[in-house]
């Protein structure tokens, strides 16, 4: 068997992930079995197996790129625009979050890794721009950085739980409310 | 068998929509097995099932009082309360709702009964409430009631996804946040 390189193995291990997130969109995570996985990601379980130790390690991998992808989004774009993509995500995909809120709830080892792995270095980043901008006074300084921070997880969490309800929602009303809220007194 | 007072079969129902509860946030919506839901209630299986035709019909029955719960506070006294309530409730009891939220985007019967007696009076009252306080001048006028009402249930489902997760979160910066999000531009 010749060697594979390093960019096929990185293919089929996208290919596992873009499959696996429709089948996960469709039929939910407990819904998505090892068949469906099969014909979403046209690999066998053999081959998915061998790249996954489990449906469990799928999943979290596509929940941990969705959040590297929202924090490098924040930090290039700012955090309108990841309101904006939120807004925008399939709402399909957004319900399997809830199977994922629901694991981390009940699953401590789960819970510590999740925070541990979630883009630690991107995280940090998010909140030395935070800081930075409130410094420039650009942002209101009479609450705290974390305070901020967390008033803007309760808005994104909020549109996710609206969005994955299955209705569509114009996220520019809300980042204007939001940037009233934000902005210096 | 003497007939059963109104008072009786009210109170009755109360135990078992008080035990359920108890079930539902420590087990979960799937965990809380009609075992659990006997020792919880301190009533037989017979007696549940002879005041709610299912166990689905108990939790609607919860979901519902806690809606009109939040509704009547917002009229009685005001948004900030619902905001604070929301951030007060026990998290194990929160995370049910993520059970409620997946079974309203899956099952289109129980998403339109949800829809039509959720406090439909009460609903309507406090549309009611955000169209007077802009009228007075109290809420921004640049963005319609639905905006402004959309806005505030995205901050509250925030609240309840955060707080299920098992943090505590202080609802006072929120609430700061809100106020002046909505304020009169």
């Amino acid at each position: 068997v010749p060697k594979r390189s390093d960019e096929h193995l990185e293919a089929r291990r996208q290919q596992i992930l873009d499959g696996a997130r429709r089948a996960f969109a469709r039929y939910g995570y407990e819904g998505a079995t090892v068949v469906r996985l099969e014909q979403e990601t046209g690999l066998s379980r053999g081959a998915i197996f061998n790249y996954f130790p489990s449906k469990w390690e799928i999943f979290f991998a596509l929940a941990q790129r969705d959040a590297e992808q929202a924090a490098q989004l924040w930090v290039e774009q700012g955090w309108e625009a990841v309101v904006r993509w939120v807004a925008s995500v399939q709402s399909e995909w957004l319900g399997v979050y809830f199977e994922l809120n629901r694991r981390l709830r009940t699953d401590a080892e789960a819970r510590e890794r999740w925070m541990r792995e979630r883009a630690p270095e991107t995280q940090a980043r998010i909140a030395e721009l935070v800081a930075e901008a409130q410094a420039r006074g650009e942002l209101r300084s009479d609450l705290t950085v974390e305070q901020l921070g967390r008033f803007l997880g309760v808005v994104l969490d909020g549109i996710v739980s609206q969005t994955a309800f299955g209705e569509r929602l114009d996220p520019e009303p809300i980042v204007t409310l939001v940037r009233d809220a934000i902005a210096p007194k």
